[in-house]
């Protein structure tokens, strides 16, 4: 817009995106609420970065170092121990549900709004905690992220893995995604398979000259609805597992015995069992057919032996008085522990609300979650 | 083309396309290579029907009628009974198959390429004998039509059969699709269903919260796969009946537990079974399932019982010794059945070359429909 008057900048730089000034001194609501309204959809994370990145340069005790749309803030007093406390800043697209609005009030409010539960509560909780914790109990890195909504090549904390891993280094991460305020260890592995069945087209008032993949379909059906998924206990948690068909599609035309049928398959799986094992797993049950293995990702084991994590686990249950429980959906703790280093999620607003319309958050879980965390970094 | 001099055309109406001249008294397999060689692509007849229509108008003791690209060509020497012989001039697309060339001699010769089985042949038959029998032994209504490759609504015997069902009265009808020269009485009705699934969608991480619509269309492929489809006598003949499945789709995405699933069905049936008896075997047989028929044409009985049909049969398989076969697909015998008239199909080629790339029927098929034809209607 170099034809016409720049307009007053909140920055002496004249280049620089005019940013929302996030206030981390200030009300987790609000700040929950300010990091919403921020265009922030996978893809569109330049201001929201932006913004996250000016407000942790106003802290001296905070060293703080940008990657694309990924920024990452970290104190160094010399503690024996470092901890990394991570979370992304996108979202899914908006569904007519920004800006964030609050219903009720006291311990009954709720900030409905895309992004409330995914995660931005957890990103203000960070924040918050950013700013004054200047001489924490563990040295802490805080990271922000962006594209975790998307395919997994784009993920931003994928990408600090592989350019920046010094970044990363620590005994113990926590990934402030929703978990209702709970604590949830690990993650299951997911794989994603092909069954594919031929058969031999034929018109259909000539059935018999053909061989139908359709009907072929059935028995893997069968066998996939007969099968009963198991629970398999890992480190003191027991992961439920599935093994669905997510796809089938099969046919050319209505007049034509079909020649071709494709069953998708996707099976979690504990993270106890290798994807080798998983594989194998799924070719037993499937023994006959052709099984193709379009992509996996292994699990992560949720860690709680490890002594970093049994003190998270303590000083964050004395707080909620919940119990640590399995996490079934991949998350990225799967990205720390195969870098090594054992993870857990934690942070405020239920999981099943992510992604829907509906999304809101209990006021209540950011304030217990923010004052987990700070009991825990100031033990 | 006003702005330029018309071009030396063959007839003397200057606004006529010029059409290439048709030898009805010449060799058949001269004939049945230019009528293939023509355009002929369904939708795209005006060339050949102004070819047929002009070659029929040179023998006066036809009646030549036009609607749209359909031709109709009549005797009128006061015989008490008349017959319809049928043929559509319209083929499926050119798969890179014409123009027509034969390949071997004498009684091996074949002519291959686009059409010569779906059905120029049988067309060629048919111009040869309308052109020759001044007076055969039952008046002869000679029908070439249009669309017949196509959806059902545009097919030029089903306009003939609204517009002017006069030009069709007869007793008995012969229609010259490919029926490798045998006699195949009536067709198999078809219907097609839908079966629809209902599930609950949920994460593939949480499979439990979800009922999994696809796992719910094995039993449905299981039911079919079992079915032993019918084979029913009509009037003499067996009808073999198919059930299929010939298209299912489920699923929404790989992370997501189906919450619906479609299984498209073909059921050809028996011509002594009616739509309504039709739709109750499936039901029947897929109860407890969503059910619904999207569409449904009945069979057309092979009316091998009619005395005119017999006469039909018996002069025909003297000269093919073959015997009367059902027929398996559906044609437009039905559409004579539907108005009373018994019919039958009876043409050169083989009726699995049909629509196929390497079509092609052999020159001797062609001299014996032509033989078998001829002596029914001069005996």
């Amino acid at each position: 817009m170099t034809d016409r008057p720049a307009p007053a900048a909140p920055t002496s730089d004249p280049t620089a995106v005019p940013t929302v000034r996030l206030d981390l001194d200030g009300d987790l609501v609000d700040l929950t609420r300010a990091l919403c309204d921020l265009p922030s959809v996978s893809g569109d994370e330049r201001a929201i970065a932006d913004a996250v990145e000016e407000a942790l340069r106003a802290y001296p005790h905070l060293e703080v170092l940008r990657d694309g749309d990924a920024v990452v803030a970290r104190t160094s007093t010399g503690r024996p121990t470092r901890v990394v406390v991570a979370g992304h800043l996108d979202t899914v697209p908006i569904a007519d549900n920004l800006p964030t609005h609050v219903v009720g009030e006291g311990v009954h409010a709720e900030i409905w709004g895309r992004g409330t539960v995914d995660m931005k509560a957890g990103v203000a909780v960070q924040l918050a905690l950013a700013a004054e914790l200047a001489t924490p109990t563990h040295d802490v890195t805080w990271v922000f992220y962006d594209h975790e909504e998307v395919a997994a090549d784009l993920n931003g904390l994928g990408r600090l893995s592989r350019e920046h891993p010094d970044w990363l280094a620590a005994d113990f991460a926590v990934l402030c995604e929703p978990t209702a305020g709970g604590l949830e260890g690990g993650c299951n592995g997911t794989m994603r398979l092909e069954v594919r069945l031929e058969g031999v087209a034929a018109h259909s008032a000539r059935a018999w000259v053909g061989r139908n993949a359709v009907h072929a379909a059935g028995e893997v059906l069968r066998r996939l609805e007969e099968y009963e998924p198991r629970s398999v206990e890992v480190d003191g948690l027991v992961y439920r597992e599935s093994l669905n068909a997510v796809l089938i599609s099969g046919g050319t035309a209505a007049n034509v015995i079909p020649d071709a049928c494709v069953v998708t398959i996707n099976y979690r799986f504990a993270p106890s069992t290798s994807v080798e094992q998983a594989e194998a797993h799924v070719r037993e049950l499937l023994d006959g057919y052709d099984v193709v293995v379009v992509d996996a990702a292994p699990g992560a084991r949720p860690g709680l032996d490890d002594p970093a994590a049994r003190d998270f686990a303590a000083a964050v249950l004395a707080v909620t008085g919940g119990v640590p429980a399995p996490k079934y959906g991949w998350t990225d703790v799967a990205r720390f522990s195969a870098m090594g280093i054992p993870a857990v999620n934690f942070g405020p607003g239920d999981p099943l609300l992510a992604h829907k319309a509906d999304e809101r958050c209990p006021v209540s879980q950011i304030a217990v979650s923010h004052l987990a965390l700070r009991a825990w970094l100031t033990a």
